[in-house]
């Protein structure tokens, strides 16, 4: 039994989530299609290699990644895959991959630049990669095919690295990251992980944390939604093993009037 | 072959869906899940408990329907699997799965408070219970593990009950529901159902029905949607066996400017 | 192994979708559905005939396509299953399948009227024949009920057809079609096929094609987005092999200020 993830910018409207799926079905008819989104923003490569990093991990192995955000499809831009922590990342060549394929810790992931188009449908046309080239390679990799087959390798620091979201200890000890999305129930995702903050923390008094956004300071990290009244707002480690601002049965983003690119910034006060 | 019915709020712009089933083919790579759908209003458990005794009955024998609209989630509220009708329900103790239950007239359904967390993933956020207890504790259920081994047992009637929506016989005979619900195509869904019209009509004259809805009154019962001009509103019972309120070719909720909340009645005219 | 596809208005946010997808799993376990799209414009027959043929050839052999756009469910309009291609096309009588059953270039279609309600769920309402007659007869399609079972033959010339949308060559040898959609990406989508634009020009200068929409004006055909500058217009034949506006990296509907009904030229300019 094997699965491909598809994570693109296509939304739902149109036909071309469907098509791929097709194309996937008319190679592998056995192969089964779990959507991680369809609604990326459009072109925000960014977007979705977080969303990617986030998700993977809780595939079946051996799963076949497909992320198709790709502005410069049809361009000189190269498709890759990678092989890494048991599964296969597939995707345009422009960083989206990168992050998820670090957090395997896969210390030397196989790569290859896939240009065998015998794994293509006949006709490539200039605009749509993802029923012409990405279906059916992820398609023909459940069956067998080694990523050898599809091209000739080259080292992963080769890859275009996503535009750098990184987080940066200022002079004062804080630690400044940014927004980088908002989700469904308006709970604002920033990029500082669980990890950064607890080795920025390890001597630290946890709840002697600050958070500040937007012009807010929330003081200490909850745990869950419920810690605090309905409609206040409260910082906690989200689902996402990241810093993530919310406010109880309400919309963080509307109440702190934040939202993608603002900075966050965590402050270590001293005890006593 | 086993079938996961899914209902959520979590929306399908992030990836909490795709995660979901992820962990579901991650435990039992054969089952089948489908959609009912994940665009409940955020944290609308009557909306959901309604969608979902609409929906239940349409499923294969022995489907898990699984219902995460959960706005106490990481809080002291309990999750509870229920046997009824040929199917488990599954979800949180706030009364989102109570309405379907009743429906399946199951006499004296099985219920357990799920808390034995060897059915859970190892790490338990306390913000998303939908892919760390809901979703692997669905996978299971599907491969025979009993509602015996989740937790203890409890009986039904103490579960939590949904917001009371009843539908109110008045002192001059009418009835009063409220409106549940706009679908996608403006049609205004009420909590009245066929069985208690025909209840109340059983001596009457079905023609000489009058709602009023919104400062409108509408005359009478239609089949179909053209038993009226292009543009005209009428009152029909609905695919979900309830009285809802159509225009045809036309948006109700907008002609009738009437919404979620706001009452109808229905009144039966004297003969004569 | 085999498929439905599943074409309709529905949208996302009731339980419509996934009720018939139910039936489906009810009537036959093994079967797999994969969606074309449910955000059609609600009752726009003409937008789903094009997006069904746009997708269908790459489906599987033996998919049954379902279409369902149906503004007179519950009046008189007939239900039709047609045989076309190594597909079987499945929806109202009224235009919906025309064009894609067209495109397969069977000579003799098989077609019949669907009334044969032993197929049909047992209780069929007026509103929801999604469900209660759809649903059930593709997935009995799939299991060998033959069409012949489903109801009596007519001949494929006698189906309603959609609302003409032709191209019409304009007295000054240009060719004149119109917007028929907008897709996820902003990109302008025409009913000016690439092969009618090869038969325009067979003995031209591709080079010397001028393009007019909305008040512009533009020169030749690009091959991919990226042919202009960031937020420059273009024209190019897309992934449906139609003539389409696209902006790079930009919305073309915004930028050309052009959507659904706008007329778009075609105009061979002399050489020399």
């Amino acid at each position: 039994m094997n699965f491909i993830s598809l994570l693109t910018d296509f939304g739902l409207q149109d036909e071309y989530v469907g098509v791929m799926k097709a194309v996937i079905a008319s190679i592998n008819p056995a192969v089964r299609t779990i959507d991680i989104t369809h609604q990326i923003e459009a072109q925000d490569i960014g977007q979705a290699a977080y969303v990617l990093k986030a998700a993977y991990r809780y595939f079946p192995p051996d799963t076949v990644h497909l992320a198709v955000v790709d502005p410069q499809v049809g361009g000189s831009r190269r498709i890759v895959a990678v092989k890494a922590g048991g599964y296969i990342f597939l995707g345009p060549d422009n960083g989206i991959l990168c992050p998820a394929v670090e957090d395997t810790g896969e210390p030397q992931p196989e790569v290859v630049v896939v240009s065998n188009s015998g794994y293509f449908l006949p006709d490539v046309s200039r605009t749509f990669h993802g029923r012409d080239i990405f279906a059916p390679v992820a398609a023909h990799l459940t069956m067998g095919t080694s990523l050898g087959q599809l091209g000739p390798g080259i080292e992963f620091s080769k890859l275009v690295k996503p535009q750098a979201l990184t987080v940066r200890r200022l002079a004062d000890g804080s630690l400044q990251g940014i927004v980088i999305g908002v989700d469904h129930f308006g709970n604002i995702l920033t990029n500082i992980e669980r990890k950064c903050l607890v080795e920025m923390l390890k001597k630290e008094n946890l709840n002697n944390l600050e958070i500040k956004i937007s012009g807010w300071t929330l003081q200490g990290l909850g745990g869950s939604y419920a810690d605090v009244a309905v409609g206040q707002p409260l910082a906690l480690i989200g689902s996402r093993d990241t810093l993530e601002l919310a406010v109880n049965h309400g919309q963080a983003a509307d109440v702190l009037k934040a939202g993608p690119g603002d900075k966050v910034v965590v402050i270590v006060k001293k005890d006593g």
